[in-house]
């Protein structure tokens, strides 16, 4: 390749977190940088797009092959920005993350982090959405840098195909201890809510959302969350047709 | 069935939408009806969650079978409070909308609608999203209630397979010019999305996300977007397992 690749870089904890940090850090050995990120936190934003609010851009930095500008908006905002108002060309990657916490499983719909993904794979873009497994702000990212360096490489080399993303979620453990990458499926499983009761100063009631992840299926080897439990790296390819081809013969067979 | 279904509803316009209204009267000729709604639009927040404000839950009334919550969150939210505060049993089903606007193709990603029935699924509760083609907040919803109340009937019926719930979209025409239900898969297209800058009256430029949608197989005739266009109903199956299993070998034969 001529020109050195273009990779954009986004994620869900906004452009002071950690995990971008190293994101930019590790991907910035296999191209030209333009980083388009939250100006704050938004965990739990999914696919979420501002349309009623105005959204504000900030060009922050130029330095070295990397240039960063801050969206008012979500992670998904931040992408359609980039791609339709900051960039000149079609970014040749699209990372997303070092996000602070796992996305497996069906925290994948859940995720900002993963939107991004989705919103560069919608537009034709070969893009990844990095998760660790650790929510700290101070976390260690090592791990989770050997493995995005690696997986950037392979996606730069072999591109992705159509419609398709992926997920890779990183075990929070030292490098070496790890058993590497293993390619999986979605695990089935489900978030029990629990909703927090408290006391308003003025006497209302508020409840604050909390929960715990239910596997369905934790003995099944070939999903995301067993891999992430016996120390391998997991990478879900992700789709962005949610058709269910298996029920399209059954709906068709009902009498309306 | 001895006792009647409880059918839990909710949308993404809000507790005042008269696509809701409409909904709850189609609604309650099949069950006992429990709503729990956003206070307000919620359009274009798909999946979001709420963990870093507090929520409100607001009893509203309770008329003839009929009862009424609002939620100061977002329709998953809705969705997690009824299920996890509100309601003493799983409903029997949940139905999101009926939108003002159309959820077809790839929109069914930014949908707060769909991501309501996405969440009831999560849960094992069969659910349907219903759009209909008109944004007008005055629109005529007689076609999408007639065809509302025959599909409320067969999931009641069938119940729907387990990860699987519906995405119903509905032309805006008048019901006698319909030519029925069609079982699509989802539309491959994209969101050309421009954004307008406008200068604030303090001197900075902000900007409105607006875009057009462009049909990447406009004739493609198993796609909700053409049965839209030829005057049918438009039901996609919907799945949450995102995994793309054409992809697992494709990465697995990559050199990490």
């Amino acid at each position: 390749m001529q020109n050195k690749p273009l990779i954009l870089i986004t994620n869900d904890d906004g452009i002071k977190a950690k995990g971008i940090s190293e994101l930019i850090d590790t991907a910035k050995e296999y191209g030209d940088i333009v980083v388009v990120a939250p100006d704050k936190g938004n965990s739990g934003k999914s696919h979420s797009v501002t349309f009623t609010e105005p959204l504000y851009l900030t060009h922050i930095s130029e330095n070295n092959g990397i240039t960063k500008y801050t969206c008012s908006g979500t992670p998904v905002d931040s992408v359609k920005m980039a791609i339709h108002q900051v960039l000149k060309r079609k970014p040749d990657l699209i990372v997303s993350g070092i996000n602070h916490g796992s996305n497996a499983s069906i925290s994948v719909i859940y995720s900002g982090t993963m939107a991004a993904a989705i919103e560069g794979c919608m537009n034709g873009i070969p893009s990844v959405g990095f998760s660790l497994l650790d929510f700290r702000s101070d976390a260690d990212f090592s791990i989770a840098r050997h493995y995005a360096a690696k997986i950037i490489n392979q996606v730069l080399k072999n591109g992705l195909p159509f419609g398709t993303c992926l997920n890779v979620n990183i075990p929070s453990i030292p490098t070496n201890e790890s058993k590497g990458i293993k390619i999986c499926r979605q695990t089935n499983g489900v978030w029990n809510e629990i909703f927090e009761e408290r006391k308003h100063p003025f006497g209302t009631s508020y409840f604050w959302l909390t929960g715990s992840f239910q596997n369905h299926e934790p003995e099944a080897k070939d999903t995301d969350e067993w891999a992430l439990k016996n120390n391998y790296v997991a990478i879900v390819p992700i789709k962005i047709d949610l058709t269910s081809y298996d029920a399209l013969d059954i709906i068709n067979s009902w009498e309306f």
